[in-house]
């Protein structure tokens, strides 16, 4: 049977990358992308999804332009490390043409609360950045709070340091209320953070794989990751660079990937540790636990799945 | 077969308890008590262990005096919060006589390390309070490093908030130095930390099969129990004492206690959160672990062991 699932992206190469591993699992039906903000702006991740949904040769893919910024601010402006880590552009500085379509006239929040109505629990929503686009979508119908299915979300960091600070992951830190409504919403959630993903590195030999192939795809995918293997090699010294949201993906379709640890969560919205995500002392004695929080990982199988399917489709 | 266990204390009611549940578990010999400070000065740790020990019958197990405080102070006062939680004598305002014997005249650092060239991994070394006595261990003779067993440690908080603040628990408040040698020294170390032992929780329903009972040992283990019991549900809101010390106990004789999550950890020094223990991302690509960090716990079962345990040694 195959699951039906939508991405919402601040696309950002690994979320690019997480767009491939969708694309390249025949478990998984991709059936919309929602735009949010975070590595990028808005406007930029659609116009960049709507791009690679192009070079993938996947333009029945819909995309939707969703909430520009958190409920505590009136913009957004990404952080002068996003264009380090992912380029100016989010896609590494490779220059690709724009979609010759655009966005969809219905925003992300209708398209998720239509989307959860139709298929309730056969439906994974996948956030990958901010989580306020889902948390606007309880607000504005919260009926869906009550049919839908588990969410996957790419963020947070419970065993280990942020990234954004020693305690903040970057993620959790665009809309750190909208994190805590959604832990607290009662929605089953399965938090793939820093504690797993940092384990997930991808180095310069599987990049050029892609690129021998000779495809369109596979050269593109092959600059863009290859610029943040460079960064993450060069300012964050580890072997490769981590591949956060193509592993969400991957629990997606296999949880079994990782061990979950069963844990009522909140995220800090006051003091110096605002944003850091952390298990509530109130809910440790609640025997319902809503946040499966993946505390291991078996990288090398996820890696070896991770190299066939996003292959699948690139080259 | 029978460990060999070194109860490092600063007793302290928990403390206290964890004596007892030491004296119920015929898989344990304890070979010593060694002071440290906390819940009370290091003398007062003393005098409270010898006293509990007398009551106890069990005047064959020796005391000895440890580090008064931490390396980066010239002295250490308690919290006021300890005298809350524990009482102003740390056995919570019951008086009880002074032991007639006297500590013993070799130091708690002294007996350490002895005790691990006499015993080598058939000893397990059981801190409740800070870390100091031990690292200044592995200072006076490293060499112990490389022969000692596992150390089954309370302290610590991972994945919830902690005690003294939201990201620092008390036994490495007193000293985050220490915990953070340790941490990094290589030994196995198995962290029970708030994130298990608040998840079991002793009522005035167990404390009072002790008074019952009728004996002197019953009663003033129930006694003092119940202080910490009524600060507990008045201060802290949660349903009883949470059983800290003796879920480090219970884990020494049975680690399936409790589930742990394999992981190399350090404890922040610097800046806001000072104290707080967390995963260390420079050794997360390190296939070895060093530390289990207990994650779940299974309560009822551990309750059950408390109960008969610390059961034959006061009624």
């Amino acid at each position: 049977m195959t699951r039906k699932i939508i991405l919402d992206l601040d696309t950002g190469i690994d979320d690019a990358l997480a767009i491939a591993y969708a694309l390249g699992s025949p478990e998984l039906d991709l059936i919309g992308i929602t735009a949010t903000y975070g590595n990028v702006l808005v406007e930029q991740s659609v116009r960049n999804s709507l791009a690679v949904l192009e070079i993938l040769g996947r333009t029945d893919v819909p995309v939707f332009i969703g909430v520009s910024h958190s409920r505590t601010a009136d913009s957004f402006t990404p952080a002068r490390i996003s264009a380090l880590v992912h380029g100016g552009n989010g896609i590494g500085e490779v220059e690709i043409p724009d979609a010759r379509r655009v966005a969809e006239r219905r925003s992300a929040v209708d398209f998720i609360i239509e989307s959860v109505h139709r298929y309730g629990e056969d439906l994974i929503y996948i956030p990958t950045g901010a989580s306020t686009n889902i948390v606007a979508a309880f607000e504005k119908d919260p009926t869906i709070m009550d049919v839908m299915g588990p969410i996957v979300m790419m963020g947070g960091a419970l065993t280990v340091e942020g990234n954004v600070n020693r305690w903040t992951e970057a993620n959790i830190s665009q809309d750190p209320e909208a994190a805590d409504l959604l832990f607290r919403s009662g929605i089953e959630v399965i938090m793939v953070g820093l504690d797993v993903t940092h384990q997930t590195l991808l180095t310069k030999a599987g990049t050029s794989t892609w690129r021998d192939s000779g495809t369109e795809a596979g050269r593109f995918y092959a600059d863009m990751t290859d610029y943040y293997i460079d960064f993450e090699t060069r300012a964050v010294d580890i072997a490769g660079c981590a591949l956060h949201d193509p592993l969400a993906v991957a629990v997606a379709v296999d949880p079994s990937l990782v061990t979950l640890l069963p844990i009522n969560m909140r995220v800090d919205l006051e003091g110096p540790t605002r944003g850091r995500t952390i298990g509530d002392l109130a809910g440790l004695a609640n025997p319902v636990k809503t946040v499966g929080a993946a505390v291991e990982v078996d990288a090398e199988r996820f890696l070896e799945e991770f190299m066939t399917r996003v292959g699948s489709v690139l080259t």
